[in-house]
């Protein structure tokens, strides 16, 4: 079995130097691995780092291709919003609610308070076991932390009241994603139980598909969306969506090639591997189940089955084999093209871009492949499914809630009106395609 | 001269355990190099494999652009499926095929068998003198093999039927790329004859440039297209054409510094030097030879004349000079305005994104360029021009003879109905750009 | 303090060998650090170039979706010609006369006629106190070069010339940026000052605002800009300026991160994190600043915010806290604001994609934040006031007087007609979008 570094039980080097923050390079102290060997782990975090961050562009554009044109604005204003929300708030409680040194029901809430002096207090040391400085721990966790909210903002497209959305998601990534990923990424009790998410197809997928779930629950559908049978509303630009999911692949690299924690080279290669395989697969599952149900090769099908098999594997990337990725990926491509038609057509919720069977059900696929092709005999199946029904619970009833209070006191759905003109001319003022001629009637 | 990892004669590290993949971090044993050099080496290596992957989207972005709107679809569908079914072929018969233990003429066909079940029986070892895991080796050769499918979606745009493309692609990805591959990096004859190709001008670019030919002979040209002289049917988006060069630029920095094969100091930044400044050096001579011979700034010219530049000097890029760099650039980015031109006026091929002349003629070009500029003088002009002709003929016969057949039993084209109203409607059922007032009438 | 190299004092390690070059990979011998370390320093500063490589691509689009559908080959077509001149003339005389050995007034001089000759007879060899090659050197600065002159293309678009706009920016790119930056990074005047300029606010940013605001003082608004007041041109995509923005932010981890000429992992990791946050403050800063001056939260506003946040952090990245990091961001979110507001409706200066407020004001904030923030006592305001004055003045000066000659016999502004009927038709002959339906009338 690998010695790997993990995510609990990491001590941070402090050294107060009152509101000063000075560099320090010479003491380069590393127990286990050489400073050369440091310098690789962390530059390759910091790579993965920026891979991540390409995940934000991809969300943006995958988002704003699969929506109507008159809310494009719109849709770019929130990414690049809650992007900047997320890092900012993770910096100033994200980090610290997450990655409790000691963590312990209860013992995260006085991290709070220390949390907030923490930017200008720490020094830039390096963890006694670890691979890689603290600056380079917070700012991949915290482009981590930001996609969460992201996930969210496609399904409740082109219908939600900017200002709400954004205070939603404030909240949600400030202090419910955090709070629950220090159930298994801080040590805490999921962790101890076993349970086991690689990169995040639980932690980051389905706690921000949850949330989408309990936001369009009550937002409910778009104007026009279910008169009768569910009406097919195109989104305005392919190759804008297609741009978005190649951008996303590229950044699952890091997602879950970062997630390694380190640069070994047998860990990190072999997570390409899968990753990539399963991206590949889902498309082919999504092809074949497509032409099957669909009877024609369906463009936004074959784009949402590549994500599908992403986010399958995202969750056992390090511990399935190279065969059994291939299988994730088939079947998480299959099931997202049933899960779109199902929700569409027989849920009748409105879920713009797929996000819910994109992240939410395949997030959940992924978490329980775990349990059946993990190699690692101390994975189990029911461990996954205690996991999957804790995360569930909780972040749904807490973005419920949230999100409820939120419409109680401002309102969450624009008006009638703005819905047909579109969210751009009435929220932000402006056209996304100026001189463009385009037909925004319906 | 530079003792470096090539592509032949390596050991695969194999440990039998069942069906299951268990990852093994302590065989840390590495001849040569320390642990530490290993990973940085391996570091590089993945990170010119997300480089590569980028560009698919490259392909994607620029395909599209150069054609028309009511056909896009059409293009990003067949860019993200042959994609995937590239990486999953290479997974079962390529990467075996394309590089056997000890290449023989014949001896690669019973790898065939041997590689299906590949993946789920290797374990993630390292070659006993390489610089990289067996993993990362597998993906980054898949990435390159996936491109080479790529090449010939460009020149049967906008008429060839998707399933037909599918199949003829699946099958060139899979046994004749790699088939052709091994006869220089799987150590084959081309390889002891002396012939040099770096990166692959010839093995990747005029592989699936000599493909592209033989399919756009049998297709015949696009509906109006020569109705006496060549009408000029330009393409729908300069900017999602401008982005595809950029990226596939981009890309260049892994497919020409990820062919170092390490993370070789010198060597990989001096291929950087010399592919950034062909490419610029093939926009110089784009630009200048359009300006001539068009009598203005063309800009999809000045497009080709930077992958001119790339495809130029990836036989070459470890081996010329910097200033030779410059001239193959130069030369490149002229030939390819004079190409287009020629091919399109004279040769009556049609071609919509000027493929042929990038990828076929500057592939030509580059693999040639290396007997005349390179400074090693083991190279030599003859043998260059044995492997052009070696692989022209054979490339172009398989690809022939495979489509031919292909169009005997399902047809290659779609019918001039399809064609006239857009693939997309007809083919996919839907539209790339809903809402947008579009003219598709001709 | 952390020892780390520095851009002055560098030793050529020159091998003649004739024309032919020939690549050593023996003579390892390196001082201060261990070949592991020396290639992994060397493969981060190849990731940061083709990072900054990015910024070219982000440049391109953002400035093609900030402006008229009618104008975007033209300015599609500079973005390539600029980088690709840019790195060229870099390469020929550039590099030599930015970094000589040991700078003197008047010494560079003579460089530039040994610079021509430098790419064929330089061998790859290491600096002797170096964490690089001299090719990595060369190519990192030559990508840095290459964005300073296409800041100027933005401010200039939809009224200049590309002929007079092409010939400008070579001569600016290849003695004015070089020679300016010597002052500082070649070792100059300023640099033993104690002028702090780390990745370049005032000496690519400012460098090229300065010219910027030369150039569109000599060409006057765009026409129909100001029949009375200030009239909005609004740009015809904004999803591409909005990939532009996240494209430009990507490059900036190698912009800054690279900065650092090493991989050092705290220093590395420090710069992320500053740039990361400053980046996001800006976008809250401009946020909250448009919705007070301008009732409504504007996309192009918030899009300036973020790139305000990266160009005022680019100064003092690596020698400021993490809440200075934030502060300075904020500050220069809101100062865009007021700046795109004030130029437009005070000092009715046409820049049609804010390219002053961000790259001029904020590169002169980011440079006297340094004096203010800055950790290292050694930091005064007084001294960084000196350099924005001394590099504003003489920046200004050569611009104005090289645009003022090529107007004199060239001239510098399309004519009313070719302007109302946009540059793509009259200057290069095509349309960006061929198909659609634009209305350009105006």
């Amino acid at each position: 079995m690998i010695k790997r570094l993990w995510r609990k039980g990491i001590m941070k080097v402090t050294m107060g130097l009152g509101g000063m923050l000075f560099l320090s390079g010479s003491a380069f102290a590393q127990e286990g691995v050489s400073q050369e060997m440091f310098t690789v782990n962390n530059t390759w975090m910091l790579v993965a780092t920026f891979l991540v961050f390409v995940m934000h562009l991809g969300f943006a554009t995958l988002e704003s291709g699969l929506t109507r044109a008159k809310n494009t604005v719109n849709i770019l204003f929130k990414n690049v919003a809650i992007l900047s929300i997320g890092l900012l708030t993770y910096a100033v409680v994200g980090f610290n609610l997450m990655y409790p040194s000691e963590w312990a029901a209860g013992l995260w809430l006085p991290k709070l308070a220390f949390g907030i002096g923490l930017p200008a207090d720490y020094i830039s040391g390096q963890y006694a076991d670890g691979g890689y400085t603290y600056w380079t721990d917070f700012i991949f966790q915290a482009m981590f932390a930001a996609t969460c909210a992201t996930i969210v903002s496609g399904a409740v497209a082109e219908r939600i009241k900017l200002h709400s959305f954004l205070l939603f998601s404030t909240i949600y990534v400030a202090f419910v994603y955090p709070f629950l990923g220090s159930w298994k990424w801080g040590g805490g009790w999921l962790d101890n139980m076993g349970f086991y998410d690689f990169a995040g197809s639980t932690l980051v997928h389905s706690v921000g598909g949850w949330a989408a779930l309990a936001c369009v629950l009550i937002l409910g559908p778009r104007y026009g969306k279910y008169n009768g049978s569910a009406k097919a509303i195109p989104g305005h630009s392919m190759p804008l969506a297609t741009i978005g999911v190649f951008l996303l692949w590229l950044g699952w690299f890091g997602f879950n090639g970062g997630s390694v924690l380190s640069a070994d080279p047998e860990l990190v290669s072999f997570v390409f591997v899968t990753t990539t395989l399963a991206a590949a697969a889902g498309v082919i599952g999504a092809m074949f189940t497509s032409e099957l149900l669909l009877k024609k090769p369906d463009l936004s099908m074959v784009l949402n089955g590549s994500l599908a098999g992403l986010v399958g594997i995202t969750a056992g990337a390090d511990t399935v084999s190279v065969l059994s990725s291939i299988i994730i990926g088939l079947i998480a491509g299959a099931l997202v093209v049933v899960s779109v038609i199902f929700i569409d057509s027989k849920l009748k919720i409105d879920d713009p871009v797929g996000a819910l069977s994109v992240h939410l059900v395949c997030g959940i696929w992924g978490t329980l492949a775990v349990g059946i092709f993990s190699t690692n005999p101390e994975h189990s199946f029911m461990t996954q499914l205690i996991g999957v029904l804790a995360y569930g619970s909780v972040s749904f009833i807490a973005a419920y809630g949230i999100f409820s209070v939120i419409k109680s006191f401002m309102g969450v759905r624009v008006t009638e009106r703005e819905e047909i003109r579109g969210l751009d001319i009435d929220e932000h003022g402006m056209e996304a395609y100026a001189g463009f001629q385009i037909f925004t009637t319906e």
